[in-house]
């Protein structure tokens, strides 16, 4: 019988959700967003929670055999130092489709001109002109695992062309194209530009003066991603220089973004926080079920990070 | 030789996609946005125009045998009073396309917080609340044409379940559920209600209080149809008693909307200026060529009208 924990903020959302699937033998013997008791810690097999708190309790987690991340970003748990001694899963398919929404809705607020005719509806003033299209634009994407390969789809769906840029698999259906190296020969080659990308060393500001300047005029950035990706003075640049036309950033170098970083009075940039894909917990669950039977059947588990890769 | 007259505000920038086209025999003997000399509009056999245009000038195109509309509308020209002794053709399919656009852009701009989140940017208010998604959401559609189908197709892509209200067919392999009367229970069915009627006596003024009432709290209605559909006052008393929460509506029955109109100043409802399918010269000229085939091969039609029932 195995014995589960559930951390997180949340944590009586998920616990309802969890008992409303009846998953067989399992017990959960604890739900909270904070302190774990070492006895109940000790006792803890399998832990479904967020990262950080996971990694606050690591320690006293003896017994742990596999923890399952409710976000898609594990960091706080591939640090070298830290125990790799358990399986770690995380989310992945169902944000895929959480993204797509965040990257679509907010390019077709851009191109539908919906921010225009709010302003415009707020000064009584008809504005009837002409508003833009997604169809035969090209979207470039960069990072195409699972969230990307539906970003690409979402983008097909709408009758773009897609670009993707991966260090090295070439996966998608939905990718036209796809670029390996020269991120600003990639950005070139496209309208909007999104990053995807997990956080990882490789990947530290690669969206930089070279890259933006590459971009044509009329882009839109969107980073989803890792706030590490980006350059923020560069981007800061590009955006006051009209060498991009939008950014939209969903992701910081640090969380909550200090009141004093310029992105909050930048004109053009459209700030969104950490709130792209949301993990509902009625999803999480569902995926967590998912693996729990294979976790029974000894079966091999589905989003299993590599600790050595990061992701 | 058939001759060719564009009559649309834009006229020279169909001119130029239609010359691009080669089409066989075709000879333009005119393009304007304005008056036709009727020695003109006598040497016309095929016209490609706006409805209200054709119509001031049907009595002098006395060689008319096809007038292709550029837009979905063609009100103007389907009154009983007037001459129906050519063919008359709209454009139907990219429509369905840019409709969608707008009716997920708008949907997502709404359930993903992007107004929201666009203020809290404004006052530097870090917002880490979670947003909402369309998926497992049910769409409510009015009206399943050709542009219908393709707003259910694309509500399936995103996960919603979809409701369609019409008055016979049940044509759409996207419409989980078809109801052909009683819209006030249709409306109690849905989440996201979307009008896409075109305007015909039968639908005056059918989006009433009952219906409002039957929607849903958190229920947003959008009407992409026609403006004469909806019960104005009806609405602005459904969002002041919050029976419904937002409305984003493109079209209207009097437009431009007149300044003193209520609308303009009520919150939760969004305007915009009947661009939600804008009619794309490339688009228009792509479906014209196709159906000038068909033309020339004495083949039926695409799109056509059927002048007694008015779509």
């Amino acid at each position: 019988m195995p014995n589960l924990t559930i951390l997180a903020r949340n944590a009586e959302r998920y616990r309802q959700h969890l008992q409303a699937k009846n998953l067989p033998q399992l017990k959960i013997i604890a739900s909270t967003g904070d302190a774990l008791t070492p006895e109940t810690a000790a006792q803890t097999e399998i832990i479904l929670g967020e990262p950080r708190l996971i990694r606050e309790h690591l320690d006293t987690l003896t017994k742990l055999r596999w923890a399952q991340s409710i976000w898609a970003g594990v960091e706080p748990l591939v640090v070298p130092s830290l125990r790799q001694d358990y399986l770690l899963t995380n989310v992945k398919e169902v944000f895929g489709e959480l993204m797509s929404e965040y990257i679509f809705g907010h390019l077709l607020a851009h191109l539908r001109h919906i921010f225009i005719h709010r302003d415009a509806q707020k000064e009584k003033n008809w504005v009837g002109k002409n508003t833009g299209s997604l169809r035969g634009k090209t979207l470039g994407i960069v990072g195409i695992g699972s969230i990307g390969a539906q970003v690409a789809k979402t983008a097909k769906f709408f009758g773009m062309t897609v670009h993707g840029y991966t260090f090295s698999s070439e996966n998608s259906p939905d990718v036209d194209r796809y670029f390996h190296q020269n991120l600003p020969e990639f950005a070139s080659s496209v309208d909007y530009l999104v990053n995807i990308l997990p956080n990882t060393p490789a990947t530290q500001k690669i969206f930089n003066t070279t890259v933006f300047e590459a971009l044509p005029p009329h882009a839109i950035f969107i980073n989803v991603g890792r706030g590490a990706a980006v350059d923020d003075d560069a981007l800061l640049n590009a955006l006051q220089r009209e060498s991009i036309a939008a950014a939209v950033l969903d992701v910081f170098a640090e969380e909550p973004l200090p009141k004093e970083h310029p992105f909050w009075e930048t004109p053009k940039l459209q700030m969104t926080f950490h709130t792209s894909a949301p993990s509902l917990p009625e999803d999480i669950v569902q995926l967590f079920a998912k693996n729990y039977y294979r976790y029974l059947n000894g079966e091999e588990l589905q989003h299993q990070i590599d600790f050595a890769r990061g992701y």
